[in-house]
């Protein structure tokens, strides 16, 4: 048994543009955290100097030593290599098959735990936010992209290769926009934040008139979630049209994993849920019913987290004392293959 | 512990046309099976009476006595609930909260285990077909309609109101043909039996020409998946044309299952694939390949089953040996909520 003086865990939140570290207690309560920013075209070597100082500084700001913590999770944009610690396709970091885990653990003399952002997202709502009670819940995360990650039984679900939960890239409009992987009618072609920027680009160019030309010049220089917010309020027709598809898109895909997996909990998070929750929601929740199956959406929670900013760094954290379990236990928390 | 002499179970294969009943050793072995008309029409007590007949006469067949039956596991289409053995809703059968569980047991006196079609199916193919070796396994059966059924971690994952499966109403295409449901753009609209044959019924009254006329007439009298493969053969550009957006819809449909569950095995069953497998899974393959997120369909085998009709009775003699080993043993082979 380890003394209790060292039994804390570090979440970090790995982004394409800024690095969040927070320290936790045995209790899960984050005694406090740290942000930088990531500074990605500095190299991957040069972002694991920033993630290490993040988390030093996160634990310094704590009153703690570096020994004292158990082991680091983190949460990382793209698809990974849990077992292997090797993130291996980050389009947002311009990152390929880099061994993240083994360079942070070099540096810090920590064990150091990986997943993808979205799976730890997930597991920081349905752990810190629902207590782990529901037996299922999908999270949907509404950023710039769209990722998801799938809790069922209580554990994440990774399946065959690990890549479970790419929800922003199921077709819901064959003939529809293109998306960002180059194909058409994705989810994330609909509803992902840089689609709805998009859209509305393009409908400024073709000389549409909107409030927001008037806010941020005919550039849109700097649009924002919360210049949509602005927009809605002053119920601008464009933004109103583009939200409303988007939330549209979201409720279909709502739906459309209710008829095939029936969580007990959908779970909607990111910062396109926190910026224009209100504006979003009814239509979302409309949608999901009008597109369920008779029956298959009864009871079935469709909530948005409350969590915001923080879910990365709970759901690491948590992954870390998961991870840390398991070395001690037989029983596994994660589900998926381990053909390894 | 049961005398050997009796540890047969029977397994039930309930379709709106047809009931197929097969005897099942303690091997798995079916050792004969008997088929009925449905007569639907003449209501669910009748069609209990003739199930009932089916399960005796196969009995009878392989020269066994009723008492010989430790446990009869029956598939039926529509909305079931396990737990009651209650058929909630079957459109095809047009019964709504049958408890046909009950019925049969008080008529045979042996225990009876109900589950929906696909899901049998699907547990008929992963134990039958598979042995139960992959992880997980998605199982898609195109016929009239499309449905599926889902094995993770070996178990059948039913869901939080267990409706989990209903891969037929995933909406793929937005704008796309109106489904029997009333939606529009569900994988069934474009994909399923009856979606097809209204797809070419469509054409020819506008004047379209294709062989199945000079096969069949202009009313396409007797149209089945057959006449379809037939008229592949003879290279029919509107049977072409129809099948290939079935395949589309297909592949892209199990892009969306590989990219949100990341499966094992995708199995490909029903009278469709039956019929026309060479002829659709070239483009089903293709398309599944397209529409995938890179990484996530590497390995991931997608299958056309070969159980055929039989896949219903074993799948249903499964699930009668599983409940009833349940019955003795405390783990439990099937996922789901527990609430009852």
């Amino acid at each position: 048994m380890t003394n209790s003086n060292s039994n804390y865990v570090v979440g970090v939140d790995l982004g394409g543009t800024k690095i969040l570290a927070g320290v936790f207690d045995a209790n899960q309560n984050c005694l406090g955290s740290v942000k930088k920013s990531t500074k990605a075209d500095r190299g991957p070597k040069e972002v694991v100097k920033r993630i290490a100082r993040c988390i030093m500084d996160a634990v310094d700001e704590c009153d703690l030593s570096i020994s004292q913590i158990k082991g680091i999770g983190i949460g990382a944009p793209g698809s990974v290599d849990p077992d292997q610690g090797v993130v291996l396709f980050a389009p947002n970091l311009k990152w390929k098959d880099f061994p993240l885990a083994e360079h942070l653990k070099k540096r810090l003399k920590v064990e150091v735990f990986l997943e993808n952002d979205c799976n730890v997202c997930a597991l920081g709502a349905y752990h810190g936010e629902l207590k782990g009670e529901p037996e299922s819940m999908v999270g949907i995360f509404l950023g710039t992209g769209i990722g998801g990650g799938i809790i069922l039984n209580g554990k994440l679900h990774r399946g065959f290769n690990k890549t479970a939960g790419e929800i922003g890239h199921m077709v819901i409009d064959l003939n529809g926009p293109t998306c960002g992987c180059g194909r058409n009618g994705c989810f994330e072609a609909i509803a992902g934040r840089a689609s709805i920027y998009r859209q509305i680009h393009a409908e400024v160019q073709k000389g549409r008139e909107t409030v927001l030309t008037t806010m941020l010049g005919k550039e849109l220089k700097g649009l924002k979630s919360g210049s949509l917010k602005k927009a809605m309020k002053r119920r601008d027709p464009l933004v109103s049209e583009t939200l409303s598809r988007a939330a549209e898109a979201t409720g279909i895909a709502i739906a459309n994993l209710v008829n095939i997996l029936n969580p007990e909990v959908v779970l909607l998070g990111g910062g396109v849920i926190e910026a224009l929750e209100r504006d979003l929601m009814p239509a979302i929740l409309q949608n999901a019913e009008l597109y369920s199956m008779p029956g298959a959406i009864d009871g079935v929670q469709i909530i948005a987290s409350t969590l915001g900013d923080d879910a990365g760094i709970h759901g690491s954290a948590i992954l870390a004392r998961m991870m840390l379990d398991d070395c001690q236990a037989p029983s596994n928390n994660v589900n998926g293959n381990d053909n390894s």
